[in-house]
C-alpha cells in the first residue's frame, strides 16, 4: 500500500493506493501558504496520520510516500526549489517527510505526476511514450518516455506549456513571450471568447452571456459553436488552430503512441479530440509517411495526480 | 574494429573506427539517385570492400556496421521510410547489408547520428543530455537522453527543425508553415541577408556583395556585422533572435546539458555562441531559477556522421 500526495494550488489531496492502483481513502487539507513553508509541511505531514486513522491502517502497511507538487522540482534532491503560487523557495520536502515517515518518499512536478497516473492506470495504461497537456489556467505537461518521466538532468524541468508557438507573440505569465499556453490553455479559450463576444453584441454567444463577461467560459463557447453561432465558431476554431499546431510540434519531437487532453477544456470530450486528430495528422511533419499518436481526453481526471504520485517510487 | 557509415545528398562517406573513435581510414563514393536504390545499394556495399581492402584489414576483423542516412528513417525496422532528396522509398538497408557481411548492422537518422558522434568523442563526450543543431540547409537536430537516441515509438523520427516557432509564419519546405529551420538554418540567414542588401543598397553588406546576391553568405553576413554595418548588424540580430527563442524553447522541454551548434553557420564560432548563450538564458522559462545548457559549436564537424554510426551498433 502506497500514498500518493497531489499539492494543488486549493487544496492538498491525500490517497491511499492500493497495488491495483485503486485509491482506498482520500483526505483533503485546505492549502495555506499564509504561514511559512516549513510550518506548513509539518501540517502536510498531520494528514498522512489523518488519512491512515481514517482508513483504519498502521504506518507499518505503507511501502512508500509519493508527492507531486506545482513550480520548479529538483526531484533528485526531493526539493521544491521555487514555488510562484507559493510563494516557496528550497523546500526540502522528501528529506522531511522521509524524517517523518522513515519511509521511501519522492517528488516531481504536479503535471508530470498527472502523466505517470495517466499511464500507470489511465487512459495510456500499457503505453510507454505518452504526453498529456493540462488545458486549464494555463498548459501543463508531462512527457512520459519508456515509462518515465522526463524532467532533464538540469534544474527547471519539462515545462511544455512554455514552449514557444509564436515567436514575440502574447505575453505569458512566465515574463515570456508567445508560449504555447497563451494559445491553449481555458485562459486563452476565456479570453478569446471574451473579446469576440465584447465585439460581436449580436451573436448567440454574447446574448447569453448576457452582457456578463464572466459567464463566457469555454462550455459556453463551445456550445454556441455547436448551436452554429458563427462568432463561437471562429474562437473555437482559432483555439483549436493554437491546440493542433503546438500538437504537432510535439509530435515532431517526440512522435509518442498518444497524446491525453486533461484539464477544464478536456470536458468537451470528443468535440474536441475528433478535430484536433484531424487537425494534427495534417499539421505533422510528413503527414502521410509518418504516424500520428492517437488523440484522448484523460480518464482519471482529478484523481490522476494521486495515482501517479503514488507510482513515483 | 567498427565501419561507421554517413550517407549525405552529394556523396557517401566510409569510415573504419577503432576503439578510441579514431577514424582509422577513409573512404568516400558518390550519391547516385539515378540508378534504382536497390542497385545503388549494391553500390554502397561495394564501398565497404574498397575500405578494408584500402585500409588491409580482413572483414572477420570488423564487429559492426552503423549507418546514418538523411529522410525519415525506421531504427526499429533497419529501413529507410522515404527520402525526399533520394526520391527512395522503403529500402530495407539494414537487411541488405546484414546479408552481405553477417554482421550486426544498425540504421538511423543522420541528425541523430551526428549528435550521437559528438557525445561519444565530440564536443560533448562525457555528456549524457545533449541537442545538436545543424544550421545548414535546414535544421537538422538530433537529441541525446541518458546516452541514447530520441526517436520516438511512431515512424517519423524526432525533427526538431520542424517544431513550430512561428505559428502561420514562413512557408517550410516540408509544406508546413513557422517551422523552426525557416528562421535558423543558414537558408534563413542568406534569405534574410539577401533581402536586407536588396533593400539597402548604400550598406557595406550590399556593397560588398557587388549586386551579386549570391555572394550574400553567411560568412558576409556576420563578417559586415563585425564591422559595425547597420544592416548586417539586424539581420544577425533577427537571426540570432530567432535561433536563440527556438533554442529557448527547447531549453523548457529537455533541460539538456549542452546544446551543440554544426552546420555551416556554425563556422561563427564565440560570434555565435557567445551571443546565444546569453540570450538563450534570458529567454528560458524560469531564467534565473532554471539552469541553461552550455552551448558550444560541433567538435567533430564531417566527422561526426561516421564515428556516431559507428557507435549505434
Amino acid at each position: 500500500m502506497k500514498i500518493g500526495i497531489d499539492i494543488g494550488g486549493m487544496s492538498v489531496k491525500y490517497g491511499l493506493v492500493n497495488d491495483n492502483n485503486e485509491i482506498i481513502t482520500h483526505h483533503v487539507i485546505k492549502t495555506n501558504t499564509e504561514i511559512p513553508a516549513l510550518e506548513y509541511v509539518k501540517e502536510m505531514c498531520e494528514g498522512v496520520y489523518t488519512l491512515l486513522k481514517e482508513a483504519n491502517i498502521n504506518l507499518s502497511e505503507i511501502t512508500a510516500i509519493g508527492i507531486g507538487a506545482p513550480g520548479l522540482i529538483d526531484s533528485k534532491n526531493g526539493e521544491i526549489v521555487y514555488s510562484a503560487n507559493f510563494g516557496w523557495r528550497n523546500v526540502a520536502l522528501v528529506k522531511i517527510f522521509q524524517e517523518e515517515f522513515n519511509l521511501p518518499v519522492a517528488l516531481a512536478n504536479d503535471a508530470d505526476v498527472a502523466a505517470l497516473g495517466e499511464v500507470c492506470d489511465g487512459a495510456a495504461k500499457g503505453k510507454d511514450n505518452v504526453i498529456l497537456l493540462t488545458l486549464g489556467t494555463g498548459v501543463g505537461g508531462g512527457v512520459i518516455l519508456d515509462k518515465k518521466i522526463l524532467s532533464g538532468p538540469l534544474k527547471g524541468g519539462c515545462e511544455i506549456g512554455h514552449m514557444t508557438l509564436q515567436m514575440d507573440g502574447n505575453v505569458c505569465a512566465c515574463g515570456q513571450k508567445g508560449c504555447f499556453e497563451t494559445y491553449a490553455s481555458a485562459t486563452a479559450l476565456m479570453r478569446m471568447g471574451r473579446e469576440a463576444a465584447r465585439d460581436n453584441k449580436d451573436s448567440m454567444l454574447a446574448k447569453k452571456a448576457e452582457g456578463n463577461m464572466e459567464a463566457v467560459d469555454g462550455k459556453l463557447i463551445f456550445d454556441c459553436a455547436q448551436e452554429g453561432d458563427k462568432t463561437a465558431l471562429l474562437v473555437v476554431d482559432n483555439y483549436l488552430h493554437g491546440l493542433s499546431v503546438g500538437i504537432a510540434s510535439l509530435v515532431n519531437i517526440f512522435r509518442p503512441e498518444m497524446i491525453i487532453l486533461g484539464g477544464g477544456v478536456s470536458a468537451q470530450k470528443e468535440k474536441l479530440t475528433n478535430e484536433v486528430q484531424k487537425r494534427v495528422e495534417n499539421l505533422s511533419f510528413g503527414s502521410g509517411e509518418g504516424e500520428a499518436p492517437t488523440i484522448v481526453t484523460s480518464k482519471l481526471g482529478n484523481n490522476a495526480g494521486i495515482i501517479g504520485a503514488a507510482n513515483l517510487v
